[in-house]
């Protein structure tokens, strides 16, 4: 069965999904994004994504394709249209249609476009009992990656480059330091302490990452906020990394070095349950 | 009356000129193109053009859409069907539709699409007996802008910044040294000799650029291919930048200040009415 999808106003089939080729999503990679989970049928922190949204919009001058309430009414249409129970829903927001030019358009209208991934045991992933190994790479991304625009061709290389060297992601350098994976918050904990790269226009304020440390501080965790390099992630107790569709999830090998014992740890584990017990109370 | 452009096999009304939002070219940004300048209803320079796209395909393991004979054959039902005298061929290739993932798919099909952009008045632009203001800003972009990547949002950025300062165009700075324009490399002329970046990740390989150089060669100009700063702009005895479509374009003002005598000057003129002899001459 075909999924149905949101193209600009109508709920389609996704052959049938389709944008002008003159977006300027498509053109010039003019867009932002979203990507919010699904878990037992509702939507997993989704005022986190509708503000970063918001902040992505403005950054770049862009305007909102419709209200925060319109978005959450579409997300929660195609979760039901497609019968989604654990999964994501995909939006992404570009400044429209154009004849193509640098310069911004005057008068175009933002496009929308949301569709759903089906993930069935996304939340029991046998991945989180075995961790993920990384791989370091030089960050070349631009350098304003705390805006989440769909200029993501690097962080696929990056994945290539993980998948080529028997990886499964890689974590992204920048002058000694580890900014983030390639679609993730990175971490590491040392001495019980859980450090992670400070917010910034190096990385993405993931909005996981938020929940994630507000639950570490209430639950008496010690967390830092600043960077940390590669040796001394090799030489941690434990890595992890953070997104809205991994949730927490390990990292056992860096770079073929095994981090602590080389076996998921416990920090990580206990975070990644009350993340998911949390997140599953609070979601609509 | 409404353009004919081309999509994946098709001729098709521009209102119909469509793609699946599942392209990569959409979601992630992955995606090449190439814009070939008409004159006189001919193709300047498309040997150069198909080189380059090929070289950028290879870098990204993307596979081309087809055989370059193949696109010219395009490219010219596309000037003849659009009766384009003076103008552009935009093309670009993406690695193709997929469900969305980090991963680049195994079987997607790249996908091609192909547009004119009408230009009456091109090759006699006034701008280029008045000259181009820039204003300097920072270099945030990707690390390997020797891929012509539809990665296009900083420097879309930069064209509004320079509007915003009532300029016409931005040079970035990065490490303290010219990169290029938003759209075009970068030159000055200090004591008759002609200096422009050196080639390297940093910029893109100019086709207008490489002709250019060479044509100055032929004319005893003298070339360095060397980094220069913004001072040293500021402070030479004329500026210009070359693009496919504005060929050779003089800089008369940097951030505020006159470069020379403030006017357009002789090098950049000569090297101007050179470039458009010759290409007219070999278009095809």
């Amino acid at each position: 069965m075909e999924r149905i999808v949101y193209v600009n106003g109508e709920y389609v089939n996704e052959s049938d999904a389709k944008i002008s080729i003159f977006d300027r999503g498509f053109l010039m990679a003019d867009g932002v994004y979203e990507v919010t989970t699904v878990l037992d049928g509702k939507l997993i922190d989704f005022d986190g994504h509708a503000k970063r949204l918001t902040r992505s919009l403005n950054e770049l001058d862009m305007k909102p394709a419709c209200t925060d309430e319109e978005l959450l009414e579409i997300h929660r249409e195609l979760v039901k249209r497609n019968n989604v129970e654990e999964g994501m829903v995909y939006l992404q927001v570009t400044r429209g249609a154009a004849d193509r030019d640098f310069a911004y358009p005057k008068d175009a209208k933002p496009s929308l476009v949301l569709f759903t991934q089906d993930k069935p045991g996304l939340a029991n992933s046998p991945a989180a009992q075995i961790g993920m190994k990384v791989i370091s790479i030089d960050d070349i991304r631009w350098g304003r990656r705390d805006i989440k625009t769909v200029q993501l061709l690097y962080p696929s290389m990056g994945k290539m480059m993980a998948k080529a060297a028997g990886c499964d992601d890689a974590w992204m350098v920048e002058d000694g330091s580890v900014t983030e994976g390639t679609s993730n918050n990175a971490y590491i904990v040392k001495d019980g302490v859980i450090i992670t790269r400070h917010l910034g226009n190096e990385i993405l304020s993931g909005i996981t990452r938020a929940a994630v440390l507000r639950f570490a501080k209430e639950a008496q965790m010690k967390v830092e906020e600043r960077s940390f390099t590669i040796s001394e992630a090799q030489d941690a107790d434990e890595a992890f990394v953070t997104s809205a569709s991994t949730f927490v999830m390990p990292v056992v090998e860096i770079d073929g070095t095994a981090v602590g014992t080389g076996n998921v740890g416990p920090v990580a584990s206990r975070l990644r349950e009350i993340y998911l017990d949390e997140m599953r109370k609070a979601a609509i």
